[in-house]
């Protein structure tokens, strides 16, 4: 991670002091994702997206954003992930060129979707729903998944001990999976929260873990209508965030039947959907 | 602002008891916006962005996007900023139309760039720098404007006082304008960052006070490099971040000697650039 962090010059005020000192902060830099894709002699190369990103998992990145936006199926679509080095001659490492196999058609009527910030209907996130459904092979699956509260209570210390770049910069939101019983399975940082569940989601179909029917992604920050899109995209079923909902979050937790929990602090939190998943400490609850 | 917050039924769990309840949730909906433009018989519609908000000051975000974005250049281009009447009959409240006067014609060359978040050339972000060299008017003036440590200290309680939804909520982003003494002029909320400031800016054209070069800008979380190039278009001359800034928003506030100021926490803070704005305790800084 070594590339996800730069130090600079600062002046540190601090009440009647000030010193000129060095700082770390997070690095953002333009990732720039392209296709290569079609037979033979038709293979063709397009510009899929731009996203702001903290260098570093490039690869899981491009292929996590291209599961999740519903542009390929799985990791079998994929020939090859490479930086590109076509492109201004300094800027080698902000192009990911992501190769498909002659035989797939990418689903690039999706990447219409992308520009419209995942509302690709009237405005109305239905048509988003409805591009999930049609898409994600994991929606409705049967599950049997649940978690203890008292495992819940651990995961953002957990979560934290691991946010190596978060603890230097104060500048990076993480995603984290882990598994039922309260295992750190995965943890990704990011400029970007968007990023960050991507970069944990290819790094999830390159380990062949999809679907994530059984495991709990923990969010550092706020929940938010494109996180559980991506989530739903992956099978996602228990989402734990430290931060708040959004009201379009909780709609979409709600058609998909995902467990969305927010608030997550000491042992408190709240369950704003699918609330059979969580094992609450009494069995009664006060009405 | 009441249509910015939502109630829903939740469980929430409290260390050994859980019981039934209601939250109060920030709103999240897609905003498309529209631009008609052109004369006569030749007037078109298109569409320039969608992107994720809480509704409220529809029309300020509309027209402060269309400006950092450098599709036009001043509250004069406007004829009419309207919600539109013509799509689903459900989502109208969802939709933007702005029409620019008949003579102006939108700089939308730029709405690539904005597709292309905000890195135009060969993904260095050097295209968007320059882009704003070109569209900002405002850029490089000179300014007088300076603040003291002391009233910067004051900001954060002064913007947690009037952030009535994110008090409800805990799920928005502010940003917030003050004059160089520390009297706050204008504050927006947003689930996007971005929203907010956008409808900051379009406030401020509104009120016809730009460019905003004697004024503070306080953002209430991270400063990221898209945040600095919006505010780098209004003229804002002095930012403070309660967060963190990336390594590409300071880069982009020296360029354009804008003043950076992050980690704005109690009687503490780091100057990341331009540190001659900031009027500190001790003029002796300790090396």
């Amino acid at each position: 991670m070594t590339n996800s962090i730069t130090r600079l010059p600062i002046i540190k005020v601090n009440a009647d002091e000030s010193k000129h000192t060095f700082d770390a902060l997070a690095i953002e830099e333009p990732l720039e994702i392209r296709l290569e894709y079609g037979r033979g002699n038709e293979r063709q190369i397009k510009n899929i997206s731009v996203t702001m990103r903290t260098p570093g998992n490039d690869a899981e990145l491009a292929a996590g954003f291209l599961f999740t936006e519903g542009i390929i199926r799985n990791l079998e679509d994929i020939a090859n992930i490479g930086h590109c080095f076509i492109a201004c001659a300094e800027n080698k490492e902000n192009i990911m060129q992501v190769s498909l196999n002659e035989n797939v058609i990418p689903h690039l009527q999706n990447t219409d979707r992308n520009f419209y910030t995942t509302s690709s209907c009237g405005v109305c996130g239905k048509g988003s729903i409805n591009a999930i459904h049609t898409v994600s092979s994991f929606i409705q699956q049967e599950d049997n998944n649940t978690i203890n509260a008292e495992i819940l209570y651990t995961l953002p210390d957990i979560l934290r001990q691991h946010q190596k770049v978060f603890e230097d910069t104060g500048g990076l939101h993480a995603s984290a999976l882990f598994s039922s019983n309260g295992k750190l399975l995965i943890v990704r940082e990011d400029v970007g929260r968007h990023n960050a569940l991507d970069k944990l989601i290819g790094a999830a179909i390159n380990e062949n873990r999809l679907p994530l029917n059984d495991n709990i992604l923990l969010l550092s920050g706020r929940a938010s209508f494109e996180l559980v899109q991506k989530a739903a995209m992956a099978g996602i079923t228990i989402i734990a965030a430290v931060g708040a909902p959004s009201s379009l979050a909780v709609q979409l937790a709600e058609e998909f039947n995902i467990t969305l929990v927010g608030f997550l602090r000491g042992q408190r939190f709240n369950i704003y959907t699918a609330a059979h998943r969580i094992v609450i400490p009494e069995y009664e609850i006060t009405h």
